[in-house]
């Protein structure tokens, strides 16, 4: 059993009725709807409301993945519940941060790099697979098209990615690496670019379809308790140490 | 001294009188035009129709880095000539093959896929710069466009690329990872998508620009003259044979 | 249910009487036996002597894992059939060439370089994961030790690898990577160097594990029947063929 | 002219007589002194005593290159002086952190993951060349040795790194992935592993050849002066706002 957290800042769905319209019971409601439908896959919410912001360690001893969507209260997360969130990323906790999570906290920090990108309100989007064997892509077309979606577009300033899934067009002129993993101490990392708040998304069975997949291929193999690093007996002169 | 051997097959330019008008000292002349303003590049022409296909021995150990042109006549070069480029590549020589170039062989024989991809004639493209900081990008910026392209789009079936660093965008819908390299034993590998013979895509000086970077790029460190697997005497039993 | 033919060239165990001893039922036997103790894995054995070479078309369809063991035989499978089983992988296949196999036909192609390496009858290796997180390396300690091995060293002449997991130390002075990942077309595919047929290698329990764990990561999510460069349509242009 | 700036915590020197003998200007002395002989370089020292930490804004600003040696000082660095070193890597400048400046802050900063690794005194170490087409590599031997230096070994936990070019052996049985590239925004960063500083490593001509090699891999081809992520136009809505 694979257990996920849903979390999302929760804050558009409650002061904009266009959103509100959307997601009536929030971005992470939507997500966590579709998710339950997987037999091997349990999930619980989280929001910024929570006590101890909705990561405490507890919820994160508790997490084999964490989805994260946030777009503007990304400095309400204290820095120190950030790196809470990354030190279990090291340890093995699965991590999908969707849309405009691309500047959460963690994110950042995860990736060392600034994570800019170009945006725009309101393009159209058509979504190329460029890894077709990869389980992130299982059950997935050629492409996909998503008739609303915010424009975010190259240069993305993260790292190159250890694989790159999904490619972007958009019809204003932009392309994007729009689904790509990063392996991080112990732990995987999916970056998914759709899913702005105003637009039916989530609701899109390929997008659904991704974002499983990608549960299913951040979960942990293995956990660390701790990071450190031990001062080492050489296995040369200790073989009774041995493996 | 970066000595330049570029290759075309060198057919269109000589039975289409639009390609000719475009290209009347053929698209290897017009390569040759612009590599030659650079002080460290000295450069030859080959073709198809010169002796050994323009590929002898002794050409491929005096060419630093070899750019490829071809379409149409891919079957032309045997396999035995084509095994015999990949050699030098993979002894050190550098390799830059262009637009449909994606089909030669030496190109299919280093990646070891197929190559495949979607196309569709007369197009226009937009080059996205993806990794900045590559010295194949210098004095390129955020993107440039090409007028009229030939429309190449994923899925590409190429290896996962060492560095991507151009995608390219379609006004018909399509993307594609139109610059990327791949190091092949101890020579490096460019792969550049523009270049439809009957466009004048290499008198763009952007494109001339990244063909130019790419050379110095691909420029060998080290050759080798032989490619073997070496019985080997232990550098701990032998301390006097060690570097 | 993973369909794995574990295919052997079939000839030190039947020529030397010592290999014989250690694989009294061929190294194809052995791996196929501790196969068989998965639930979700069905094995078949097919080597050299079988008609077609063990690998006809039927065979290949039939199988979505390929593990291949080999060692002074490559050139007894015509190019012929070892370009038939390149192409089943980039159909989606899975294909494990396990340690003197780098130098079998299928996988040069499919890396499109020399595979070449340094080489030393019995030393002693100890193999250290680079990638604790990677489905192949779950189970696996921190460290493992063979005490009898074949030393193989850098350089290998590979392709950088789409993840690193495993690095060989031996006692004679060398390092290797020992366990790398490589997507081809739609499949994937694992090399891994332990197995010398003088050698109980896979019996030990840690290879057993890391081969398990190799055919499930390999096993295909999507199998294409043709490779193809079409003729695209443009998806702008012809919205009623979209996805 | 590529504008070096060696780094150093310089401690050890001024109160251990046995370093203090070994490098008597210093680490970054006996560093700047080597590159010094390269006429494409120019070079400064700096270290954690001089004004904000060696780091300033305009120290930075005028340094291509900067190479890092710390070992016991780390947190000595305030975060705000290495989070403005990382915003320098971003914006183009190349960054060398040396041995045990695995654990310096903008390192870490910049990899995101904990870069822990095993260690133990007074080893033997061997370095493997396992890229040798690599400018960084350019006139290395196959192998090289350093008769006394610290093991490091793995599990040491980076990303994966763009280019693995060195991996360590170790006499007391360990192996390290001792030299590896990472982009991160549009700089360039250089992990090496040897540099103990009771030994005299930076006197092996091997390793002074590696270091000057990757001073000019990191040189900046591109900066930028800001960060951000900016509302963007149409390219295709305003195609005269295009390149």
């Amino acid at each position: 059993m694979i257990r996920v957290t849903v979390w999302n800042e929760f804050y558009h769905e409650k002061v904009n009725e266009q959103v509100a319209a959307v997601y009536p019971n929030g971005i992470h409601g939507a997500i966590a709807e579709f998710l339950d439908e997987d037999d091997e896959i349990t999930v619980r919410l989280a929001s910024l409301e929570d006590p101890e912001y909705g990561l405490s360690e507890n919820v994160l001893d508790n997490t084999d993945v964490l989805i994260w969507w946030a777009h503007v209260q990304h400095d309400k997360v204290p820095d120190e519940v950030a790196g809470r969130v990354k030190d279990h990323v090291l340890k093995g906790m699965g991590f999908i941060p969707l849309h405009s999570a691309h500047f959460c906290k963690p994110f950042g920090m995860l990736m060392g790099t600034a994570c800019t990108l170009r945006w725009r309100d309101n393009d159209r989007e058509r979504l190329w697979c460029v890894n077709p064997g990869h389980p992130i892509a299982e059950g997935i077309p050629e492409f996909f098209e998503l008739d609303h979606e915010e424009m975010y577009g190259e240069h993305f300033d993260i790292p190159q990615p250890d694989d790159l899934i999904f490619i972007g067009w958009f019809k204003g002129g932009e392309v994007f690496r729009s689904g790509c993993t990063f392996e991080r101490g112990y732990g995987r990392v999916f970056y998914f670019q759709p899913g702005h708040e105003e637009y039916p998304t989530y609701y899109n069975p390929y997008v659904q379809r991704i974002i499983k997949n990608a549960v299913h291929w951040a979960a942990p193999r293995k956990r660390r308790k701790t990071i450190e690093a031990p001062r080492a007996v050489s296995p040369e002169a200790n073989p009774e140490k041995n493996n």
